[in-house]
């Protein structure tokens, strides 16, 4: 069938749709979410697969509305018609439908899959069903692990030729928590290769992206981060700059509606990331406490397992830690005063929480151990050394010169402070109440904003004290985030 | 925050979407799938929830892209910004992450969810879990009815003060198996109120609507249909003018995708259907081949169990027969031809199809007996001599006269017969391959189109006897069609 290509000027995002009236889908026996060839003969051939749908009214039987990409894809002209067929479904369709049976997936099933969502073969609704399919029937280690390489097959890979590639990651759900920026210029400082990519915050009050990008840039690319590399060791950059796990990123895209997070894909998610870096050598951290992500040991014992398998099917050399999740890290919360924090661990000040040294020198250790650059026991000497002798401060100036140093901003201009009510121990502080102040304070957007602690858990407090200090760049923030902790008390007394 | 609306001149379909840049989407910390509430303040206050979208670019950051139903809903000028701030989830998305858990839902949230499909206020990504987990964790007896009651509550229904109201349905997969149009007129000639909604073809060749189209349009709002009723006690119309199981509509958009049919949907969508139009004396024909929707006797009397219990909580007296499917029933396959048997059984014509015929007996025996207007037994002998003594023909025409008579089409221009190439006796005549030919030849669009069966299994044919003889409106139709049939025999000799 011939039709008038008619551009609609919206962009979608890669993903290739075009709109058929009613009349013309029925005439086709074409419903909304098929697939259709269209093709532009203009001296070469120009072919294109997009999802359809169907409007209503306003296009007229004879007209093919492409949204922005398809029209600039298939580069059509005005008034020359397109060619339309009707195209098969991927293959894979029917290996989503398997897994929503129950069914385990090949290795080469679900390879095919991954292409097809980086490609963008498939609709939403389609995507959205092979999330569901992973979620009520889960995926076993092999399946993940197939998952894991299809992730890092399609998309870019940072191929380092040393033998000896270190990460780490921590799952989350504790604020402050930025021991990646102590660890990362230990290890580089001696000599061992970590090229470390990481996230910005989601629904926290900063990311190790956020909280790096006050001392310097972090969106680089590939080119240049294996550069830095051979410079330096080593780098803590922002990996949605380098696209390294691109299919992750558009099942993540219907994964939120819900907030569907199928173990299988947490953990491939996590996988390829390492994986996609070349990493060999890898460290888990996952902090429990009764509002971490994970919260129970056996929750926390069964992931473990499952990362040790799939470590050892890619050839990975992990080791999974259980680390105590019941306060933030550190002092500071927010990008700015995270970087603090981190500085003040760097150059040995006396001030500085000892709680993020201590979890920075013991990650680090574990590693130096994991890697055989220490003796078993000898880790966490080696890497407190290399931190109090400066060196570790010398290679992140190195490290953050390389990526783009930038002036550090001063600390926002409106701030208060929250008192004790009475006296006391402490008793707990509440993760998600901390974040939620830190957040409605204006982080991590505004990279000024958040919170700084002077009271952690044990410490003894008389009433009127600091407990903490909020800080917001505008007064409006700052009210938000006052009247929120006060109507909820993070402090436990 | 205050946008500037831009209209989309596309059709969604009542969905309300709302379109945002990049950057004012992160600004807001939005993103696509999150729902927005837009106001418009212009004299009364007009506010509508809208499914976000976020464009790469084209739209500039100060203002909101509108498709044509939400541009129109709240009533926008050119030049007048509108009112954006971020809405909240409808809490019905809380029991379709439930359900994925593998939780039973309770009739309330069943209703919740339902009323929000209906309302349009689920993304087809929000939407696309629910079917994916009433698929992979299943319904109950009692979520299924609770699903079918919700269904017809969000939706039209035709309300009859009789005490018997009767309804029949078929769980496809036999072509011109339309013992509907037989039982109808018999049951209704003899006082019993039967309004039939009927379905088109999606898959085959022909549906029961298409059908009875031949004869009458079927295509009445409910008024009309009460009308029909009062004078001639039922009537044959397709389902889909009534608007009578909306939300089924709707949830089969994204079923359609990779064609799921969640087994609790799928008996609440017939159940709603029935309980829509009041039916409390209900028959299910559950054909049973070996390319048959239902193909196994286990998974037969497993829907059977499954019917009862339903029925019995929603007050249906109900009867479910097991029929052979094995072939398809009469000899015409394709609107007009299948009309045409239809007529003949109900002239008495002596050509008639004798299985046709007797299904159609059969079928209006066993309501008689199950509404109590016949002993036990006694059914099929009372529902014979309505059909031969001419009553059931001429409560036909009244009914036919009363949907709005047409002129039947005349039998197609293009036909060609298909011999025999050997002698014996049939023994298997394929279900799929029959319904590939006719709707190759046209049918169920071109009306007129399809083929007609000369030899039914347990014929002894001689080779070079017609088998079948396939007809078409346009000459290429008919050559694809021939051409099917030659390279798959449906015959087996």
């Amino acid at each position: 069938m011939l039709l008038s290509p008619k551009r609609i000027n919206i962009k979608t995002g890669n993903k290739y749709i075009a709109v058929l009236s009613e009349n013309t889908a029925l005439k086709l026996d074409l419903r909304a979410g098929d697939r259709i060839k269209v093709t532009n003969d203009c001296g070469e051939k120009k072919e294109i697969t997009c999802i359809l749908d169907v409007s209503e009214r306003h296009f007229s039987d004879k007209t093919i509305g492409l949204f922005w990409e398809t029209y600039e894809k298939i580069s059509c002209e005005k008034n020359k018609k397109v060619y339309i067929e009707i195209a098969q479904k991927p293959l894979s369709t029917a290996y989503i439908r398997k897994k929503l049976d129950g069914a385990r997936l090949s290795d080469q099933e679900i390879d095919e899959i991954i292409k097809d969502v980086v490609e963008d073969d498939f609709s939403d609704v389609e995507m959205t069903y092979f999330v569901a399919g992973c979620y009520t029937q889960g995926l076993n280690d092999r399946e993940t692990t197939a998952l894991t390489r299809a992730i890092v097959k399609h998309g870019s890979k940072l191929v380092f030729k040393n033998k000896i590639v270190i990460d780490k990651h921590c799952i989350g759900g504790v604020p402050g928590n930025r021991t990646t920026m102590i660890a990362v210029p230990i290890l580089t400082a001696l000599g061992l290769t970590m090229p470390k990519t990481s996230s910005r915050a989601i629904t926290s009050p900063a990311g190790t992206a956020d909280t790096m990008e006050v001392f310097c840039n972090v969106t680089n690319d590939a080119e240049r981060l294996k550069e830095i590399v051979k410079k330096a060791n080593g780098f803590i950059s922002w990996g949605g700059g380098v696209d390294l796990a691109a299919a992750d990123d558009y099942m993540i895209r219907v994964r939120h509606p819900i907030s569907l997070d199928p173990e299988g894909m947490l953990l491939a998610s996590i996988m390829a990331k390492k994986h996609s870096v070349s990493a060999n050598h890898v460290l888990i951290d996952i902090p429990l406490g009764y509002d971490t992500k994970i919260q129970t040991q056996k929750e926390a014992e069964h992931l473990k397992k499952r990362f040790l398998n799939i470590g050892k099917m890619l050839g990975m050399k992990m080791k999974i830690i259980l680390t105590d999740g019941n306060q933030p890290i550190g002092n500071g919360i927010g990008p700015l005063l995270e970087a603090l924090d981190v500085l003040k661990v760097l150059k040995n000040k006396p001030d500085a929480p000892k709680d993020l040294k201590e979890k920075g020198i013991l990650m680090a250790g574990i590693l130096l151990e994991l890697t055989g650059k220490s003796k078993k026991g000898q880790g966490s000497i080696l890497a407190r050394e290399t931190l109090e002798s400066g060196k570790a401060w010398k290679q992140m100036q190195k490290i953050i010169e390389l990526q783009g140093a930038k002036r550090m901003p001063k600390p926002a201009h409106f701030s208060v402070p929250i008192p004790a009510k009475k006296s006391g121990t402490v008793k707990k502080i509440d993760n998600k109440i901390i974040s939620r102040i830190a957040r409605l304070a204006g982080a991590p957007k505004a990279n000024q904003a958040g919170l700084y602690l002077y009271k952690k858990v044990g410490d003894h407090v008389k009433k009127g004290e600091w407990l903490m200090k909020l800080y917001a760049v505008r007064p409006e923030r700052l009210k938000y985030a006052i009247q929120f902790a006060l109507n909820n008390p993070a402090y436990e007394i």
